[in-house]
């Protein structure tokens, strides 16, 4: 049984700094890398690829919306064609990055609003995948389970990688509850333990309180979570003592 | 007899509109395309990338410094790996739009305060150059006579295209004066013939009055030049009554 | 009978020219000058506010959302509490200019996506409104007829001037039909009889054929109408000929 | 004897966060309020004036280039006409957001490199003290001992408060080195003593090794200076041992 656990990197900006890169870095299996859009330069772009290569992670591309100051967690009305060349413009910069560190491209996740506008609405949804139709349908996109992106994903053609939260509730439905402003974990390895069974058993105790169905085939967890690190410590752990293997996407897809 | 001619590009953004890209396109072999930071977004780039290539326009990118207020003419002191990372960040992009339109970059010609500084300063040519030599060394980079960039590149293995101005005149040590604000061009004709000379013996007036040498493997027009369209016009019809053939720089080096 | 003819103003952004302001500027009697965020600079807003100074037309604030590439006309889902301190952070900046220049804010009218978001929204009325309120409740609101811009400002205690359109259709609920990539208008003096229609008799020809009331204290002129100075001067010739006085706003309320 | 201790403030961005501003504005009698440009936005502007206001201290204006992703210190050429609006459009802006909380603009200190420029160069020292003008006379201009910014303001019969820094070397013309990479102060007492001897004796050690004069109404400490909290109780303790009494610069000058 083998499993991914992903998080979103790169998200400093010029002097302003975000997450903790070089420790979650070490834990992860995948990096979601912002692309200068919702955040992230040129220059923490190569510096964040080259400490992914550096731990074996798989480099994935995380592009938002153009809103530094909204951090990309705005809802924006864009039209289809400038969502495609949206991610496009991102995923070809991170690309060059990439291919110069003798690395590729192994997958894309979208940022914050623009995740969850394409996970909600098939317009936004088919316009980010013909953009990764056009780079090539070698670059796997993470989605919800029960999304937008899943469905239209899997009529294109394109590997989808199903996606289970390890710092959010999920709703009935199987998309996430936005609880960004609450109270930081306290009891890592109870999360720890949903999260295996999330994985193991492919259920999950909705935010509703039933239970829901859930396949996972990445776990995501937020780096601006508080006690993040240690979360995913908790998390490698009980993956350990639960024979669950810890690798990049490509290798379970 | 061959010579190419290079134009400014796709350095519209949003809303706002830039120079005659429909017209110029027809008349140039060489196209610099912005890449979205001193002008130019995804919209605009894709849009240019695919008139380039209906009209058979070499393809160039059009790097410059991040200040769209300043439209990248402002000089600003970057450090050598910022401006590495700028270039490479700005040429993934594009390129990516060309990959998907089925075409390579062929050149890169840097703008405003980022070419003049290059031009200029060894160690700013040095780091536009190693972004070029990291993308890979196929790609042809524009530059004045006895510049940094000339030198710092034919140094390092990188083809290097010498440049002449149709709508600039150039100082006795083979750079130009930026007369961006002086009057229109009336004379066509005469400026036409100005550059069939450059072309062909390698001779210019310059602005002191001296005559220089000046190799010219690619002529530059600016799109924004008062006329540029008239210009273009009765350059070719000069090069064409001097049998000098237009064609891509690539066709050249 | 009086009537106010206004205007966007300043969308000029650095080397980008946007409109024709130094002809429009003679025309109209109200200036909705931008503010830096979807549209013009500090130079551009300095330059306007002194044009504006010149042909004694009121000076007027046109605030938008931080979107310079879709020009403020992207939705863009901010909070109440952003969307008054992005107003108060316009204004207040527009407001140094005029006061260096010996002039006050007359009025302010959202630009774009902000003003239709806030004609449709309680909520974004009233954000916007109680930056008004808290700058002074002199400064004079336009917003269509029946909006909740209209109705909160009215509860607030806050100047509402009513807006009627030379160039767009209104729906029948007084609202107006975005039909910005129509035809350039051809009849000029069709459409100026229209305006007067609307101003002296208060009636206009809906979108959907049936005519609707409409109250018409200023009314707006769009500067990238194609022919928006003649139409411009089509609605002044008819005004004149129709003994309808044309006059800033804060000589009317 | 009095002095004055001012810092950095509100240079927080979207979702970035920068300095300790909660702790420091405790401990400080003048804030510096980014505007912005280089750094903040409407709403970290807006809780500043007010977290300045809960603490009665002294209101500054902060602008700086428009460079976030430098963060305003890279250097940028600009027009002397820029600048002024520059620094008109950014303190117009804080102006609104502290006329709204009740109080009043006390300062205005430039930041990064227009701080830098301003300080060695009478043309950008001018432009900068002309929008000073403009607003009104009764703005204090921070400047360096022996600085452009204080001949050209005293010229100008603009008021200038004379600093130190209390986590900077002076270099023996009254300049500051710029040593922001520098390890985190460690000796705090010492520092203090340093802060002390400057303002009672006037004199400090330059980088040099030479003792220099140096007349000091404000002293600055960075709020990203490693230790900064703890650098400015140890101030506070040693002022109050010595007999200077902490004060905003309006109350000295």
């Amino acid at each position: 049984m083998k499993v991914d656990l992903n998080c979103d990197m790169g998200e400093s900006f010029g002097s302003y700094v975000m997450g903790q890169d070089s420790e979650m870095m070490q834990l992860i299996t995948s990096a979601n890398i912002a692309c200068g859009y919702h955040a992230g330069d040129p220059q923490v772009m190569r510096n964040t690829v080259d400490l992914a290569k550096k731990y074996g992670v798989g480099i994935g591309a995380h592009p938002g919306f153009p809103d530094l100051m909204g951090f990309g967690r705005r809802v924006m009305h864009c039209t289809p064609s400038e969502i495609k060349n949206f991610v496009i413009y991102q995923l070809g910069a991170l690309r060059e990055f990439a291919s110069i560190a003798g690395v590729t491209i192994q997958h894309c996740k979208p940022h914050g609003a623009l995740f969850m506008m394409a996970m909600e609405d098939e317009t936004i949804a088919q316009a980010m995948l013909e953009a990764i139709a056009e780079m090539g349908k070698d670059i796997i996109v993470f989605a919800l389970n029960r999304s937008a992106v899943a469905e239209v994903g899997e009529r294109m053609g394109i590997p989808i990688a199903k996606e289970g939260y390890a710092d959010r509730e999920h709703t009935a439905s199987g998309s996430i509850v936005l609880t960004r402003t609450g109270p930081a974990i306290e009891d890592y390895t109870k999360q720890a333990d949903r999260v295996v069974r999330m994985v193991k058993a492919g259920k999950v105790q909705a935010h509703s309180g039933e239970e829901i169905d859930l396949k996972v085939q990445t776990v995501c967890i937020h780096g601006d979570t508080p006690g993040a690190v240690n979360l995913a410590k908790a998390i490698r752990d009980s993956f350990n003592a639960a024979g669950i293997e810890l690798t990049s996407i490509r290798n379970i897809l």
